[in-house]
């Protein structure tokens, strides 16, 4: 029997339902969507690194690495990202800090890339798979 | 070798095209995207339970359990949903249900949700990925 | 130690941004989404299959096979695909497509299809998750 964990680095900020930021079992981690949010800011609600896309990028890719650090696992571990964007317009630059920021993975992961509605003001979201050891 | 097998509760209305509503390979449980789908009677199209984002939610939910009950697995076993809405301002509603149906799970899965176009008629899509065992 | 491998199809084109076609690990093979770009014509940029749902479909198809194939698994390993269409009017036509390409398939894997914005273009994106061995 595999044991199923929740995995929530301290400075998330609290799901708006009930999930779990990580869940760890059987040598999967699974990543839930991340999108910009600053470190939580205690008896604040949730605020996002800023309207652009490079500040919502850098903080949601450094949100699914605080996620995989705190399960016991690096982006070397990861076989696939699913990218939402809003707009086919930010492909581009997306693309650019995203290789920016995984340069020093050596096998890249899996990646799916798709434009969606998000909750107002945000512009992406990521979520990650990782298979552990 | 691993098997990999279909799983189809029995109540299940026959997927629209060539795919199966669960399956289970090595460990992992599958749940393919369902939808607010009655119980499959007879001789009738797929019917949805109804119009509002409530019905539709908590038999979406019913229709995810039933497949994981008939593949040997529970909601403790999830590691993922993903929850496709038509309309943002469907989050809290969403939420409420989707919280209180899940009340029990002591780990919640992880969990991405992001507002796509459904057929006619259909507010509320969910997959889920369970790892066994 | 699991290893990470990626897997690259030699006539695939050369991915927009730094994610693999393909990743094996721990017994999972992940397929990135592919659409319907044809083979690679060195030092051309991807060019899709042709303006249709039904060029698109099969060449994306027949991408996820290749990836499949390169990393040593048939559709048989496959537990879940996720189709994304553009438009909820090509669900009938995809899913006649569908079928037939996966008829000889014994358990076809589970699938949710949404409706998203792709690039300018694309009208189909799939993506596959295999369980090796």
């Amino acid at each position: 029997m595999s044991e199923k964990t929740a995995v929530t680095p301290p400075t998330h900020t609290t799901p708006p339902a009930r999930f779990s930021h990580g869940v760890r079992k059987g040598g999967l981690l699974q990543v839930a969507g991340q999108v910009g949010f600053l470190p939580a800011a205690p008896g604040e609600p949730p605020a996002v690194a800023g309207p652009t896309l490079r500040e919502q990028t850098l903080q949601t890719l450094a949100n699914v690495e605080a996620v995989l650090r705190e399960g016991g696992a690096t982006w070397d571990d990861v076989v696939m990202t699913r990218v939402y964007l809003t707009h086919t317009d930010h492909f581009a630059e997306l693309n650019a800090l995203y290789d920016e920021y995984l340069a020093g993975v050596a096998v890249p992961p899996a990646r799916t890339t798709v434009y969606v509605g998000l909750p107002t003001g945000l512009l992406v979201e990521i979520d990650a798979l990782a298979v552990l050891g």
